[in-house]
């Protein structure tokens, strides 16, 4: 079998927290950005009770459906598909609601990644890879093949894995 | 960690082909049975131009929402749970209209099953696991590890697993 590559969605192949942010900012007047959240997640950098809101954009049917692209990340994912055997892994189970939002958006913008390759799951210990390019380290931590740190804001100090900023460095390390 | 157990759904948990079978029979005045498909599937069974009535039925978002649960896979499931760690993998991606109902589904007749431990999938290679209990010979060839054969009418000729026939002999087999 070839090597294969476990690719996770939100924050790798999504800009989440891009969108996130604008819809968060748009609602409160604010201009919170994504250097502001530095070693922190969104719910610790906003007032306490607001995380039901975040919590509510995140079980939007829609919320999903039109995330930003992360830059390079469709060229890049699709020369990997030449080489290695490529699935995408998400752990859609903490919003059940966005199965659907999720599907689609895969289709749309990655159609050359079979959906018998996309995995919707929780526990990302039962991907059964090599590799795991993830943005969380908790996620990294249940894998047991070998993860690969994706850069999002609230992982900048973690040091247990090796790190890719972007999907340039994501080419550079498997092309 | 605990010896891991991956369990499929549609014909192993939920009685998929029983719902199919009152279906096609109230909609076509037939009387096919379970005992009639033998070694066959029930596409093979009906007229060719009913193989699209068949896949109407498994894209209708709701007909995954009330299949009835297989006898004792409640009772011997949580028992497992008792002693081993439990997955339910189901090959959802091939019907994406099917997430919420089968989503839904778990959380009603299996609650027990946390939702982390729940994955949609095509390809159940991805399937990190000791066992993988699943009525589809093509699901269990792609497993890595030891692939447990549950039977169903279709699967009956099928010699390359060890086999369980019902939850009292996958209870016996892991119990």
């Amino acid at each position: 079998m070839n090597t294969r590559i476990a690719v996770d969605m939100d924050e790798v192949l999504a800009d989440t927290l891009g969108k996130l942010l604008a819809v968060y900012n748009r609602d409160h007047g604010t201009t919170l950005t994504k250097e502001s959240l530095t070693g922190r997640s969104l719910d610790a950098a906003v007032p306490a009770e607001h995380g039901a809101t975040i919590h509510a954009y995140l079980s939007d049917r829609a919320f999903f459906r039109d995330i930003p692209v992360m830059p390079d990340s469709q060229t890049v994912l699709h020369a990997l598909t030449q080489r290695y055997e490529i699935f995408v892994a998400s752990a859609a189970m903490e919003y059940p609601t966005c199965f659907d939002a999720k599907y689609e958006w895969m289709r749309e913008h990655f159609p050359f990644i079979p959906k018998s390759r996309l995995v919707f799951c929780g526990d990302k210990s039962i991907v059964n890879a090599d590799y795991l390019i993830d943005d969380s380290p908790n996620y990294l931590a249940r894998f047991q093949g070998q993860g690969i740190l994706f850069t999002a804001p609230d992982n900048l100090h973690e040091t247990r894995y090796p790190r890719v900023n972007d999907w340039q460095e994501v080419r550079q390390r498997f092309l």
